[in-house]
């Protein structure tokens, strides 16, 4: 039975529930509709050629071998017909049709469908402020965008940019300014942190500073309030605490899902925006599907809706409303939240929960954070890596995993391997014996994330006790009126220094010399033990415990994390 | 209540036991001893000491701070008590103690246990042959080995090397032979492929490919058969088709688990040699444990005995015995088989069963090959990567997955999210919705791994039916006397080359023009369709099915893995 499906979008979902689709059905047909002239693009992109890594704005709408992916390419190509610059008015689902409009000519005219495909996507959030209109601010959405930025930057007009708000638009855009072109880049962003609830304190630290190495400023916790300009462009940006010099504005506040087509059409939508789906992708009317940036799936770790709007989850969830258009039976169950910013020479990564959504989501969490070799210590490609695991105490489930780290690759790939995992909830033991593939180029023979595991066990059953670089920092800030023994448990040599800087806070005991050396360590006071990462730190908890110490607090990814957050000892 | 552990091996699984139970039980007692006087070794790291990537062959000795792991560190830094140069003669199980002798003085003594530690490891497989003892013949066992050889090399004193076995050891020496010291290095193989049963005959022949190219010379199917030497120095290998020239010979024949002194004791073993024990890693003794290199433990996919000698598996067995001898009930199920080797500037890595394996194991599987980018394609660091999936075709189960690439991190990252699910029997469809963290500088949004699962789909879909690289060489081999109609589906521009080298043979339709030129298009002999990877000519192989074409033969992987796996078109 030959069927017509129309779909209202065409960038990434709904090229891909089309062509899907068209390949189990080729005597069916599919109309796909855009309000736009430009097509299934790779939006993701638009960070990268700005920054100059991807030298033609073209490629970001091309095929892997080059095919320009246009109306006259889905056509030959794919076999589906594409009407750009049309904008669905809206959706009459009692007589099945989309009504549409050019958007040149104003012509009006209705499609009939079988099935429909909502694939509207999202928009960049807009902040609704003075002088949001003037020329040089721009919203990171389309390649028209693109080309306006690097034109501007190509041309030596930009000498300052501010972008507004440090999630991951913001974050790629701030490198691009900074990294390619030495623009001198200030970041504005409301909350304390970079990547506010995706990671925690420390780790967002961690990228903060590697970023701040790379010669981008930030400013939390401040909210911008407008923008001034002359002659219709932009100079300023005003917040709550100053003003700042400002020749281009990117405002990556987050996007909105384009939903209310959808809403108005009286299909279950969000009260915040977005459609809600079932676990085949389809809406409350069974012949409607939606997915990507405008539809709202689950988040299979707290079973609540999730708004995960990334070009991954348009591919998979395209294909899985072809296969269903088709007639078949795909389910896409949920989502627990994968992502993955490259920040310099470094990046973030993590996926399900941080210990901060942990607990706005109920759940009565830990996290313990590690610092290890990436691979075997003795093969020269060695990094470190930080990683962080949220546990629930009662339980021992694993809730989520985020990371910082030079070898990208590696690092995304444990986090993988995790987010594999997650919605089966796992517990601690499962990671504790996770089978990744060992050889001394790739991995440590224990592996960090075997180790993590280990680390959030050991934590549990509370003999290893301690805190991270933020809650060392705290301590090592009330240095002069605790009564805190911070203790360095390295060898002499390692220890050294930091005992030149502060003579009279550091005491250095080496771990091996513990026992025969008590009499140095007091017993009276809390003792904070650190080494180069944590593990031998851990060893002398063990020990100081033994012989009835009551107060040690073990510091966490030691002195290489104290480093990496920036901890001045 | 305080116990005294004995533990018999002092090199992965053996200190890690002894370190993990004396943490959970600092007030009990471990001895730990050890036949030779070298302990607590990264044996994994021979190859790359021998290379120089390692430049010390004390760093194999060392933790990742450079304190060397010897008698006098485990006393004081672990508080073990390591006895070296002991060997175990016996294991009295009535009387739970373990009989040694002095390897120097010869001495006997025993030693009393409450529980004990298996931890004997394995030896390479000697081969029994003629001049086998001669010198310039090593394996691959120990520092002392490694020293040898290393000392050898770097005094001009080799020429030729020839390394008999291709399986991970005898790759990564060949490597180490042929890349740093330019050594004219040759491979003697008895089966006809590198890996054999680890990786299918596709993706063994690209990695072959590559070291070829990278000056290692193989000769498959041959048998050594003995050695000659002058003055009692090797200087040629026999195999049963020819005589090679060698100053240095590496036997890496596999190893043997050194499991008698276990059978000697009554302990359950497996036939060809190793302990079995249970999922805690216990023996049919419940005082005696074993793991590492000398124990069987459970394949979770066939559920038949395993014998995986890794020092990552030691040391996330010893934990688990850590945990045990403490109290504990931490489990070790088994494992899903994942490895990884570098070759060169590529590696090999997979996890589960290939097709010959799953085979072997009774399933009635299928594999399916894919190249695709590693990430998004407008990104410039991208490469290439092929995958290899092995399916059960009636249940749908993935069995396996193995892959070849250049961006090691990258590949090594999917493998360990598959080897993830693997022992929970997951299907193609988890796969295909599989949540890989996406960002355009590490994965294209529809990854890699989810195209894998996709392809694996619709080949038992039947919607792509095709080969890989092996089955189009002999397709291809026969083009002079068969039928087959061999069709370049791509642009003209890049048909162009194949096109002028075999005139008689390519024909060339691009896939958008298919349906306007069907008439270029035989009905009545197979259609064998080529494009870049294998994803057009399945577009075109779906419009030639629409059209009743009945024999159209798509080749998984096009061109890019023709020209890896080295056929000449």
């Amino acid at each position: 039975m030959s069927q017509h499906i129309v779909v209202i979008g065409g960038v990434a979902l709904g090229p891909k529930a089309a062509c899907r689709f068209k390949r189990l059905e080729p005597g069916s047909t599919v109309t796909m509709i855009d309000q736009s002239s430009l097509i299934s693009y790779g939006g993701c992109g638009i960070p990268y050629y700005v920054s100059g890594d991807v030298s033609d704005a073209k490629e970001l709408c091309t095929t892997s071998f080059h095919m320009v992916r246009d109306p006259k390419f889905f056509k030959e190509v794919k076999g589906i017909d594409v009407q750009i610059l049309t904008k669905a008015t809206k959706i009459d689902r009692e007589n099945k049709q989309v009504e549409v409009e050019n958007a040149t000519t104003g012509e009006k005219a209705s499609l009939s469908y079988d099935k429909l495909v909502i694939a509207t996507g999202a928009s960049p959030r807009k902040l609704g402020l003075p002088g949001e209109d003037l020329k040089g601010i721009s919203y990171v959405a389309n390649p028209d965008d693109a080309l306006r930025i690097r034109e501007g930057i190509s041309k030596g007009e930009v000498g300052n940019a501010v972008i507004v708000g440090a999630g991951f638009i913001g974050l790629e855009m701030a490198e691009a300014f900074a990294d390619m072109w030495g623009v001198e880049t200030t970041v504005v962003e409301i909350t304390d942190q970079i990547m506010p609830r995706l990671v925690s304190p420390a780790l967002a630290t961690m990228g903060q500073k590697h970023m701040e190495e790379n010669g981008v400023t930030f400013h939390f916790g401040e909210v911008v309030e407008g923008f001034e300009g002359e002659d219709g462009k932009v100079t300023k940006v005003i917040t709550n605490k100053r003003t700042l010099d400002a020749d281009a504005v990117i405002i990556a506040a987050g996007v909105v899902p384009n939903s209310k087509i959808a809403e108005e059409a009286g299909l279950n939508c969000h009260q915040l925006g977005g459609v809600f789906v079932d676990e085949f992708m389809r809406t409350n009317d069974p012949d409607i599907y939606c997915g990507g940036d405008c539809a709202i799936v689950k988040n299979l770790i707290t079973d609540q809706p999730a708004f995960l709007p990334l070009g991954s989850m348009a591919n998979r969830q395209g294909r899985v409303i072809g296969n269903n258009l088709a007639g078949g039976e795909t389910r896409f169950d949920g989502v627990v939240g994968s992502f993955v910013v490259k920040l310099f020479e470094t990046s973030m990564a993590g996926t399900g929960l941080s210990l901060d959504s942990a607990k706005h989501a109920g759940f009565d969490a830990i996290s313990v954070l590690l610092i290890q070799l990436d691979r075997a210590h003795f093969y020269p490609t060695k990094e470190l890596m930080t990683l962080e695991m949220t546990v629930d105490k009662k339980t021992r489930r694993v809730l989520g995993v985020q990371g910082f780290g030079s070898s990208g690759d590696a690092m995304v790939g444990r986090i993988n391997a995790v987010a594999a995992l997650l919605k089966s909830e796992p517990t601690i033991d499962d990671f504790s014996n996770m089978e990744l593939a060992y050889s001394p180029p790739f991995a440590a023979a224990m592996d960090i994330l075997n180790t993590l595991a280990n680390l959030a066990d050991n934590a549990l059953r509370g003999i290893n006790r301690g805190v991270g670089p933020d809650g060392f920092q705290e301590l090592w800030d009330k240095r002069e009126t605790s009564e805190c023994f911070f203790l360095d448990c390295r060898e002499h040599s390692d220890a050294e220094k930091p005992m030149e800087r502060n003579p009279e806070h550091w005491h250095n005991v080496p771990q091996g010399e513990i026992y025969n050396r008590l009499n140095e360590i007091p017993t009276d006071k809390p003792v904070v033990l650190v080494c180069n990462t944590g593990a031998r730190s851990y060893e002398a908890q063990i020990m100081l415990d033994e012989k009835g110490y009551e107060n040690v607090i073990n510091v966490h990814g030691g002195m290489a994390a104290i480093k990496k957050y920036g901890v001045n000892v």
